[in-house]
Protein backbone atom coordinates (compact mmCIF):
# COMPACT_ATOMS: atom_id res chain seq x y z
CA UNK A 1 0.00 0.00 0.00
CA UNK A 2 1.50 3.77 -0.80
CA UNK A 3 2.23 6.09 2.17
CA UNK A 4 0.65 8.74 0.15
CA UNK A 5 -2.94 8.66 -0.85
CA UNK A 6 -4.26 10.14 -4.18
CA UNK A 7 -8.22 10.63 -5.01
CA UNK A 8 -9.53 12.24 -7.83
CA UNK A 9 -12.72 14.83 -7.64
CA UNK A 10 -14.99 16.22 -10.39
CA UNK A 11 -17.10 19.39 -8.43
CA UNK A 12 -20.67 19.27 -8.99
CA UNK A 13 -22.64 21.76 -10.03
CA UNK A 14 -24.29 22.37 -6.52
CA UNK A 15 -20.88 22.48 -5.07
CA UNK A 16 -20.53 25.54 -7.08
CA UNK A 17 -21.06 29.22 -5.22
CA UNK A 18 -23.09 32.33 -7.50
CA UNK A 19 -19.33 33.00 -8.62
CA UNK A 20 -19.19 29.34 -9.97
CA UNK A 21 -16.17 28.84 -7.69
CA UNK A 22 -15.98 25.53 -5.81
CA UNK A 23 -16.96 26.43 -1.69
CA UNK A 24 -14.40 26.65 1.08
CA UNK A 25 -16.63 23.68 2.57
CA UNK A 26 -17.08 21.61 -0.36
CA UNK A 27 -13.52 21.70 -1.10
CA UNK A 28 -12.79 21.13 3.05
CA UNK A 29 -15.77 17.67 2.22
CA UNK A 30 -13.35 16.46 -0.45
CA UNK A 31 -10.23 16.84 1.72
CA UNK A 32 -11.98 15.06 4.73
CA UNK A 33 -13.18 12.47 2.44
CA UNK A 34 -10.15 11.60 1.13
CA UNK A 35 -8.81 11.66 4.69
CA UNK A 36 -11.50 9.11 5.39
CA UNK A 37 -10.68 6.67 2.81
CA UNK A 38 -6.81 7.31 2.85
CA UNK A 39 -7.40 5.76 6.99
CA UNK A 40 -9.66 3.32 6.01
CA UNK A 41 -7.58 1.64 3.33
CA UNK A 42 -4.48 1.56 5.63
CA UNK A 43 -6.55 -0.29 8.98
CA UNK A 44 -7.30 2.53 10.93
CA UNK A 45 -10.30 4.28 9.28
CA UNK A 46 -13.54 5.01 11.07
CA UNK A 47 -14.89 1.84 11.42
CA UNK A 48 -11.76 0.32 12.35
CA UNK A 49 -11.62 2.88 15.28
CA UNK A 50 -15.51 2.24 16.26
CA UNK A 51 -14.54 -1.56 16.67
CA UNK A 52 -11.95 -0.31 19.40
CA UNK A 53 -14.67 2.19 20.83
CA UNK A 54 -12.69 5.32 19.52
CA UNK A 55 -13.58 8.11 17.32
CA UNK A 56 -11.04 10.47 14.71
CA UNK A 57 -12.32 14.19 15.80
CA UNK A 58 -10.96 17.41 13.82
CA UNK A 59 -8.90 19.32 16.11
CA UNK A 60 -7.18 22.19 13.54
CA UNK A 61 -7.99 22.93 9.47
CA UNK A 62 -5.57 25.00 7.86
CA UNK A 63 -6.26 25.18 3.77
CA UNK A 64 -4.29 27.39 1.81
CA UNK A 65 -5.40 28.59 -2.08
CA UNK A 66 -3.52 29.78 -4.63
CA UNK A 67 -5.80 29.43 -7.46
CA UNK A 68 -9.35 29.51 -6.43
CA UNK A 69 -10.62 29.29 -10.45
CA UNK A 70 -8.86 26.03 -10.90
CA UNK A 71 -10.60 23.77 -8.19
CA UNK A 72 -13.97 23.89 -10.15
CA UNK A 73 -11.87 21.99 -12.66
CA UNK A 74 -11.47 18.47 -12.04
CA UNK A 75 -8.63 18.36 -9.00
CA UNK A 76 -6.61 15.87 -7.61
CA UNK A 77 -5.79 15.26 -3.84
CA UNK A 78 -3.26 14.00 -2.47
CA UNK A 79 -3.31 12.98 1.46
CA UNK A 80 -0.37 12.02 3.85
CA UNK A 81 0.28 11.80 7.54
CA UNK A 82 3.37 13.89 8.10
CA UNK A 83 3.73 12.92 11.90
CA UNK A 84 2.26 11.22 15.09
CA UNK A 85 2.61 12.72 18.44
CA UNK A 86 0.99 11.04 21.58
CA UNK A 87 -2.14 12.93 21.07
CA UNK A 88 -1.92 14.48 17.71
CA UNK A 89 -1.37 13.52 14.17
CA UNK A 90 -0.60 15.92 11.45
CA UNK A 91 -1.96 14.75 8.17
CA UNK A 92 -1.08 17.09 5.06
CA UNK A 93 -2.77 17.39 1.59
CA UNK A 94 -1.57 18.93 -1.90
CA UNK A 95 -4.15 19.65 -4.53
CA UNK A 96 -3.29 19.82 -7.75
CA UNK A 97 -4.71 20.14 -11.30
CA UNK A 98 -4.94 16.45 -13.06
CA UNK A 99 -1.73 17.68 -14.96
CA UNK A 100 -0.01 18.10 -11.54
CA UNK A 101 0.07 21.87 -11.26
CA UNK A 102 -0.39 22.94 -7.90
CA UNK A 103 -3.25 24.92 -6.77
CA UNK A 104 -3.83 24.20 -2.69
CA UNK A 105 -2.08 22.66 0.18
CA UNK A 106 -4.01 22.02 3.47
CA UNK A 107 -2.64 20.73 6.83
CA UNK A 108 -4.67 19.44 9.63
CA UNK A 109 -4.25 17.88 13.09
CA UNK A 110 -6.87 15.29 14.55
CA UNK A 111 -7.48 13.71 17.68
CA UNK A 112 -8.32 9.79 18.72
CA UNK A 113 -11.00 9.68 21.30
CA UNK A 114 -12.58 7.44 23.29
CA UNK A 115 -16.14 7.10 22.22
CA UNK A 116 -17.30 6.86 25.84
CA UNK A 117 -15.15 8.90 27.81
CA UNK A 118 -14.56 11.32 25.12
CA UNK A 119 -10.81 11.96 26.38
CA UNK A 120 -8.43 11.52 23.96
CA UNK A 121 -6.50 8.32 23.24
CA UNK A 122 -2.61 7.54 22.94
CA UNK A 123 -1.67 7.39 19.07
CA UNK A 124 1.20 5.01 19.74
CA UNK A 125 -0.29 1.57 18.89
CA UNK A 126 -2.44 2.38 16.43
CA UNK A 127 -0.33 2.40 12.91
CA UNK A 128 0.22 5.19 11.85
CA UNK A 129 4.02 5.61 11.72
CA UNK A 130 4.87 3.09 9.13
CA UNK A 131 2.61 5.64 6.80
CA UNK A 132 4.91 8.73 7.81
CA UNK A 133 5.99 10.83 4.37
CA UNK A 134 8.49 13.12 4.50
CA UNK A 135 6.48 14.96 2.18
CA UNK A 136 6.37 19.29 1.79
CA UNK A 137 3.45 21.26 2.91
CA UNK A 138 4.43 24.69 3.35
CA UNK A 139 1.80 25.45 6.16
CA UNK A 140 2.51 26.15 9.79
CA UNK A 141 0.62 25.93 12.63
CA UNK A 142 1.16 29.62 13.45
CA UNK A 143 -0.36 30.45 17.09
CA UNK A 144 -2.19 33.67 17.07
CA UNK A 145 -4.65 35.80 19.44
CA UNK A 146 -7.90 37.14 18.70
CA UNK A 147 -7.69 41.25 18.79
CA UNK A 148 -9.50 42.68 22.09
CA UNK A 149 -9.59 46.20 20.68
CA UNK A 150 -11.58 46.14 17.12
CA UNK A 151 -15.35 46.12 16.93
CA UNK A 152 -17.34 42.67 17.09
CA UNK A 153 -20.36 41.34 14.43
CA UNK A 154 -22.55 38.61 16.47
CA UNK A 155 -25.24 36.64 15.68
CA UNK A 156 -27.10 34.12 16.89
CA UNK A 157 -27.57 30.52 15.57
CA UNK A 158 -29.10 27.11 16.89
CA UNK A 159 -27.51 24.05 15.57
CA UNK A 160 -30.16 22.21 13.52
CA UNK A 161 -30.92 18.60 12.17
CA UNK A 162 -29.08 19.27 9.48
CA UNK A 163 -25.88 20.64 10.71
CA UNK A 164 -25.44 17.18 12.56
CA UNK A 165 -22.65 14.63 11.19
CA UNK A 166 -23.30 10.82 11.36
CA UNK A 167 -22.11 10.67 15.32
CA UNK A 168 -25.04 13.44 15.63
CA UNK A 169 -22.43 16.52 16.39
CA UNK A 170 -22.65 19.57 14.77
CA UNK A 171 -20.30 19.12 11.82
CA UNK A 172 -17.21 20.10 11.54
CA UNK A 173 -17.87 21.75 7.41
CA UNK A 174 -20.87 22.69 8.59
CA UNK A 175 -19.06 25.58 11.16
CA UNK A 176 -17.17 26.62 8.50
CA UNK A 177 -20.40 27.60 6.43
CA UNK A 178 -21.78 29.32 9.36
CA UNK A 179 -18.24 31.28 9.37
CA UNK A 180 -18.22 32.33 5.93
CA UNK A 181 -21.89 33.54 6.00
CA UNK A 182 -20.91 35.80 8.61
CA UNK A 183 -19.32 37.98 5.53
CA UNK A 184 -21.62 39.86 3.23
CA UNK A 185 -22.06 38.98 -0.09
CA UNK A 186 -20.33 42.33 -1.53
CA UNK A 187 -17.41 40.71 -0.35
CA UNK A 188 -16.60 37.49 -2.07
CA UNK A 189 -18.23 39.58 -5.74
CA UNK A 190 -14.64 40.83 -5.52
CA UNK A 191 -12.36 38.70 -3.12
CA UNK A 192 -11.49 35.37 -3.14
CA UNK A 193 -10.28 32.91 0.20
CA UNK A 194 -6.43 32.73 0.35
CA UNK A 195 -6.31 30.81 3.67
CA UNK A 196 -9.17 29.41 5.93
CA UNK A 197 -7.90 28.26 9.41
CA UNK A 198 -10.35 26.97 11.70
CA UNK A 199 -9.35 24.96 14.99
CA UNK A 200 -12.34 23.36 17.00
CA UNK A 201 -12.42 23.37 21.10
CA UNK A 202 -15.45 21.82 22.05
CA UNK A 203 -18.61 19.61 20.65
CA UNK A 204 -21.43 21.11 19.64
CA UNK A 205 -25.33 19.10 19.68
CA UNK A 206 -28.56 19.36 18.23
CA UNK A 207 -29.95 22.48 20.04
CA UNK A 208 -27.14 24.27 20.68
CA UNK A 209 -27.48 27.87 21.22
CA UNK A 210 -24.27 29.41 19.49
CA UNK A 211 -22.95 32.92 19.17
CA UNK A 212 -21.11 33.35 15.76
CA UNK A 213 -18.79 36.81 15.90
CA UNK A 214 -16.30 38.28 13.67
CA UNK A 215 -13.48 41.15 13.59
CA UNK A 216 -11.70 42.94 11.35
CA UNK A 217 -7.96 42.90 11.76
CA UNK A 218 -6.40 44.24 9.29
CA UNK A 219 -7.33 45.31 5.77
CA UNK A 220 -7.15 41.15 4.71
CA UNK A 221 -7.87 39.35 7.73
CA UNK A 222 -10.34 38.75 10.31
CA UNK A 223 -11.20 36.52 13.20
CA UNK A 224 -14.38 34.58 13.81
CA UNK A 225 -15.34 32.89 16.78
CA UNK A 226 -17.95 30.44 17.56
CA UNK A 227 -19.30 30.70 21.42
CA UNK A 228 -21.37 28.35 23.61
CA UNK A 229 -22.51 29.54 27.03
CA UNK A 230 -19.88 31.92 26.98
CA UNK A 231 -16.68 29.83 25.81
CA UNK A 232 -15.34 29.16 22.09
CA UNK A 233 -15.97 25.96 21.02
CA UNK A 234 -14.01 26.77 17.73
CA UNK A 235 -12.09 29.99 16.30
CA UNK A 236 -10.78 30.91 12.63
CA UNK A 237 -8.86 33.56 10.89
CA UNK A 238 -10.17 34.00 7.36
CA UNK A 239 -7.31 35.50 5.04
CA UNK A 240 -8.93 36.95 1.75
CA UNK A 241 -6.88 37.94 -1.34
CA UNK A 242 -6.81 41.69 -2.38
CA UNK A 243 -9.72 42.49 -4.36
CA UNK A 244 -9.85 41.92 -8.01
CA UNK A 245 -11.28 44.52 -10.03
CA UNK A 246 -14.25 42.62 -11.25
CA UNK A 247 -17.31 42.91 -9.84
CA UNK A 248 -19.26 39.21 -9.80
CA UNK B 1 -26.64 7.74 -27.36
CA UNK B 2 -29.10 5.81 -25.19
CA UNK B 3 -32.40 7.57 -23.68
CA UNK B 4 -32.14 6.82 -20.32
CA UNK B 5 -29.55 7.60 -18.49
CA UNK B 6 -27.68 5.73 -15.59
CA UNK B 7 -25.47 7.23 -13.26
CA UNK B 8 -23.82 5.31 -9.82
CA UNK B 9 -23.47 7.35 -6.47
CA UNK B 10 -21.52 6.41 -3.51
CA UNK B 11 -22.71 8.26 -0.03
CA UNK B 12 -19.76 9.91 1.08
CA UNK B 13 -19.95 10.00 4.72
CA UNK B 14 -20.29 13.84 4.94
CA UNK B 15 -23.81 13.22 3.15
CA UNK B 16 -25.44 11.06 6.24
CA UNK B 17 -27.01 12.49 9.07
CA UNK B 18 -26.76 11.57 12.57
CA UNK B 19 -28.98 8.08 11.90
CA UNK B 20 -25.91 7.15 9.22
CA UNK B 21 -29.15 7.84 6.23
CA UNK B 22 -28.62 9.47 3.55
CA UNK B 23 -30.87 12.68 3.88
CA UNK B 24 -33.17 13.68 1.62
CA UNK B 25 -31.30 17.04 0.53
CA UNK B 26 -28.31 14.82 -0.44
CA UNK B 27 -30.47 12.20 -2.36
CA UNK B 28 -32.13 15.31 -4.00
CA UNK B 29 -28.41 16.44 -5.08
CA UNK B 30 -27.37 13.35 -6.86
CA UNK B 31 -30.72 13.35 -8.62
CA UNK B 32 -30.45 16.92 -9.82
CA UNK B 33 -26.67 15.95 -10.71
CA UNK B 34 -28.08 12.63 -12.60
CA UNK B 35 -30.26 15.37 -14.25
CA UNK B 36 -27.80 17.60 -15.42
CA UNK B 37 -25.48 14.78 -16.35
CA UNK B 38 -28.29 12.97 -18.45
CA UNK B 39 -29.14 16.72 -20.48
CA UNK B 40 -25.76 17.43 -21.19
CA UNK B 41 -24.60 14.18 -22.59
CA UNK B 42 -27.99 14.98 -24.63
CA UNK B 43 -27.16 18.57 -26.20
CA UNK B 44 -29.88 20.11 -23.82
CA UNK B 45 -27.30 21.02 -20.62
CA UNK B 46 -26.70 23.83 -18.69
CA UNK B 47 -23.90 25.27 -20.93
CA UNK B 48 -26.31 24.41 -24.14
CA UNK B 49 -29.15 26.24 -22.31
CA UNK B 50 -26.76 29.30 -21.67
CA UNK B 51 -25.29 29.34 -25.42
CA UNK B 52 -29.24 30.23 -26.05
CA UNK B 53 -29.60 32.74 -23.51
CA UNK B 54 -31.83 29.78 -21.33
CA UNK B 55 -31.71 28.42 -17.83
CA UNK B 56 -33.52 25.45 -16.32
CA UNK B 57 -36.03 26.44 -13.64
CA UNK B 58 -36.90 23.25 -11.42
CA UNK B 59 -40.53 23.71 -10.89
CA UNK B 60 -41.46 20.64 -9.03
CA UNK B 61 -40.24 17.55 -7.26
CA UNK B 62 -41.44 14.44 -5.57
CA UNK B 63 -39.27 11.82 -4.33
CA UNK B 64 -40.90 8.49 -2.57
CA UNK B 65 -38.18 6.69 -0.39
CA UNK B 66 -39.40 2.60 -0.12
CA UNK B 67 -36.10 1.66 1.71
CA UNK B 68 -34.54 4.49 3.29
CA UNK B 69 -31.98 2.47 4.78
CA UNK B 70 -30.43 1.08 1.44
CA UNK B 71 -30.14 4.56 0.28
CA UNK B 72 -26.53 4.70 2.16
CA UNK B 73 -25.47 1.88 -0.01
CA UNK B 74 -23.82 2.46 -3.15
CA UNK B 75 -26.87 3.57 -5.56
CA UNK B 76 -27.77 3.59 -8.99
CA UNK B 77 -29.86 6.61 -10.68
CA UNK B 78 -31.84 5.75 -13.50
CA UNK B 79 -33.20 9.35 -15.19
CA UNK B 80 -35.68 9.73 -18.32
CA UNK B 81 -37.98 12.13 -20.01
CA UNK B 82 -41.56 11.00 -19.45
CA UNK B 83 -42.97 13.96 -21.40
CA UNK B 84 -42.70 17.66 -22.77
CA UNK B 85 -45.64 20.49 -22.65
CA UNK B 86 -45.26 23.46 -24.32
CA UNK B 87 -43.66 24.75 -20.88
CA UNK B 88 -42.93 21.84 -18.80
CA UNK B 89 -41.29 18.85 -19.56
CA UNK B 90 -41.60 15.72 -16.86
CA UNK B 91 -37.98 14.19 -15.75
CA UNK B 92 -38.94 10.75 -13.56
CA UNK B 93 -36.12 9.15 -11.92
CA UNK B 94 -35.79 5.36 -10.37
CA UNK B 95 -33.39 4.76 -7.39
CA UNK B 96 -32.38 1.41 -7.29
CA UNK B 97 -29.28 -0.92 -5.59
CA UNK B 98 -26.68 -1.73 -7.88
CA UNK B 99 -28.64 -5.59 -8.18
CA UNK B 100 -31.19 -3.85 -9.60
CA UNK B 101 -33.58 -3.54 -6.46
CA UNK B 102 -35.55 -0.37 -6.63
CA UNK B 103 -35.29 1.51 -3.09
CA UNK B 104 -37.07 4.76 -4.85
CA UNK B 105 -39.00 6.50 -7.88
CA UNK B 106 -39.15 10.43 -8.10
CA UNK B 107 -41.01 12.60 -10.54
CA UNK B 108 -39.65 16.16 -11.22
CA UNK B 109 -41.49 18.88 -13.81
CA UNK B 110 -38.81 21.70 -15.30
CA UNK B 111 -39.67 25.16 -17.22
CA UNK B 112 -36.91 26.68 -19.18
CA UNK B 113 -36.78 30.56 -18.92
CA UNK B 114 -34.87 33.24 -20.58
CA UNK B 115 -32.15 34.69 -18.82
CA UNK B 116 -32.60 38.14 -18.80
CA UNK B 117 -36.85 38.28 -18.72
CA UNK B 118 -36.86 35.51 -16.71
CA UNK B 119 -39.99 34.19 -18.97
CA UNK B 120 -40.80 30.88 -19.91
CA UNK B 121 -40.10 30.05 -23.12
CA UNK B 122 -41.65 27.39 -25.26
CA UNK B 123 -40.05 23.65 -24.86
CA UNK B 124 -40.99 22.57 -28.76
CA UNK B 125 -37.36 23.26 -30.08
CA UNK B 126 -34.99 22.21 -27.77
CA UNK B 127 -34.95 18.48 -28.83
CA UNK B 128 -36.62 16.56 -25.66
CA UNK B 129 -39.10 14.86 -27.60
CA UNK B 130 -36.40 12.50 -29.10
CA UNK B 131 -35.77 11.07 -25.31
CA UNK B 132 -38.72 10.34 -24.24
CA UNK B 133 -39.45 6.87 -22.66
CA UNK B 134 -42.47 5.22 -22.10
CA UNK B 135 -41.20 3.62 -18.28
CA UNK B 136 -42.99 3.31 -15.02
CA UNK B 137 -43.04 5.71 -12.68
CA UNK B 138 -45.45 5.50 -9.75
CA UNK B 139 -45.86 8.76 -8.62
CA UNK B 140 -48.48 11.70 -9.80
CA UNK B 141 -48.51 15.37 -9.24
CA UNK B 142 -51.56 15.43 -6.75
CA UNK B 143 -52.96 18.87 -6.58
CA UNK B 144 -53.11 19.64 -2.47
CA UNK B 145 -54.21 22.80 -0.28
CA UNK B 146 -52.94 23.86 2.73
CA UNK B 147 -55.00 23.55 5.64
CA UNK B 148 -56.05 26.81 7.16
CA UNK B 149 -57.13 25.45 10.57
CA UNK B 150 -54.30 23.99 12.03
CA UNK B 151 -51.64 25.49 14.20
CA UNK B 152 -48.43 26.95 12.66
CA UNK B 153 -45.14 26.93 13.57
CA UNK B 154 -43.34 29.56 11.61
CA UNK B 155 -39.82 31.02 12.26
CA UNK B 156 -37.44 33.76 10.16
CA UNK B 157 -35.15 32.26 8.15
CA UNK B 158 -32.68 34.95 5.97
CA UNK B 159 -30.86 33.49 2.83
CA UNK B 160 -27.10 33.81 3.42
CA UNK B 161 -23.83 33.19 0.99
CA UNK B 162 -24.12 29.35 1.38
CA UNK B 163 -27.70 28.81 0.19
CA UNK B 164 -26.97 30.69 -3.03
CA UNK B 165 -26.35 28.07 -6.01
CA UNK B 166 -24.78 28.71 -9.25
CA UNK B 167 -26.79 31.31 -10.64
CA UNK B 168 -26.89 33.51 -7.49
CA UNK B 169 -30.67 32.17 -6.33
CA UNK B 170 -31.42 30.20 -3.44
CA UNK B 171 -30.14 26.98 -3.88
CA UNK B 172 -33.34 24.22 -4.60
CA UNK B 173 -31.89 21.87 -2.37
CA UNK B 174 -31.55 24.42 0.02
CA UNK B 175 -35.04 25.48 0.46
CA UNK B 176 -35.37 21.35 1.51
CA UNK B 177 -32.76 21.40 3.90
CA UNK B 178 -35.05 24.52 5.60
CA UNK B 179 -37.80 22.97 5.94
CA UNK B 180 -36.30 19.72 7.59
CA UNK B 181 -34.88 21.71 9.97
CA UNK B 182 -38.49 22.71 11.17
CA UNK B 183 -38.84 19.47 12.37
CA UNK B 184 -37.64 18.18 15.92
CA UNK B 185 -35.05 15.93 15.58
CA UNK B 186 -37.05 13.65 18.25
CA UNK B 187 -39.41 13.26 15.06
CA UNK B 188 -35.87 11.79 12.77
CA UNK B 189 -34.63 9.05 15.81
CA UNK B 190 -38.01 7.05 15.03
CA UNK B 191 -39.32 7.74 11.73
CA UNK B 192 -37.79 8.24 8.47
CA UNK B 193 -39.43 10.18 5.24
CA UNK B 194 -41.47 8.04 2.86
CA UNK B 195 -42.32 11.15 0.63
CA UNK B 196 -40.76 14.75 0.04
CA UNK B 197 -43.05 16.93 -2.42
CA UNK B 198 -41.70 20.69 -2.89
CA UNK B 199 -42.68 22.85 -5.35
CA UNK B 200 -40.94 25.99 -6.25
CA UNK B 201 -43.25 29.26 -7.33
CA UNK B 202 -40.66 32.35 -6.94
CA UNK B 203 -36.73 32.82 -7.08
CA UNK B 204 -34.94 34.58 -3.74
CA UNK B 205 -31.59 36.14 -3.65
CA UNK B 206 -28.76 36.89 -0.76
CA UNK B 207 -30.71 39.06 1.98
CA UNK B 208 -34.43 37.72 1.32
CA UNK B 209 -36.35 37.77 4.42
CA UNK B 210 -38.27 34.61 4.40
CA UNK B 211 -40.33 33.07 7.06
CA UNK B 212 -40.96 29.11 6.97
CA UNK B 213 -43.75 27.79 8.10
CA UNK B 214 -45.09 24.35 8.59
CA UNK B 215 -48.59 22.53 9.46
CA UNK B 216 -49.37 19.32 10.97
CA UNK B 217 -52.43 17.72 8.89
CA UNK B 218 -52.43 14.50 10.04
CA UNK B 219 -50.41 11.76 12.14
CA UNK B 220 -48.21 11.52 9.58
CA UNK B 221 -48.62 14.62 7.04
CA UNK B 222 -47.11 17.85 7.12
CA UNK B 223 -47.17 20.99 4.68
CA UNK B 224 -44.54 23.65 4.86
CA UNK B 225 -44.13 26.76 3.07
CA UNK B 226 -41.83 29.26 2.41
CA UNK B 227 -43.14 32.82 1.78
CA UNK B 228 -41.62 35.94 0.64
CA UNK B 229 -42.92 39.64 1.81
CA UNK B 230 -46.44 37.35 2.89
CA UNK B 231 -46.10 35.70 -0.48
CA UNK B 232 -45.08 31.73 -0.86
CA UNK B 233 -42.19 31.04 -2.75
CA UNK B 234 -42.27 27.36 -2.16
CA UNK B 235 -44.55 25.09 -1.04
CA UNK B 236 -44.16 21.21 0.29
CA UNK B 237 -45.47 17.73 1.57
CA UNK B 238 -43.41 16.11 4.20
CA UNK B 239 -45.11 12.05 4.94
CA UNK B 240 -43.26 10.26 7.08
CA UNK B 241 -43.62 6.49 7.64
CA UNK B 242 -45.17 5.12 10.67
CA UNK B 243 -42.41 5.21 14.10
CA UNK B 244 -40.48 2.32 14.69
CA UNK B 245 -39.60 1.19 17.81
CA UNK B 246 -35.90 1.77 17.69
CA UNK B 247 -35.16 5.24 19.06
CA UNK B 248 -31.96 6.24 17.75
Amino acid sequence: MEKTGVYDFRAEVYSLDFRRQLTIPALSNYLLYAATCHASDRGFGYDDMVKQNMLWVLSRLIIDVKDNKRLSEPIRVWTWIEGVDRILTFRCFEVTTLQGETIGYARSSWAAINSDTRRPISLENIGLQEYMVDRPCPITFDRYEMPTDVPVHAVPYTVKYSDLDLNGHFNSVKYMEAILDLFDIELYRTRSIARFDISYHAEAFYGAELVLSKKQVNEHEYMASICKEGKPICRAKVIFNAPTGKNI
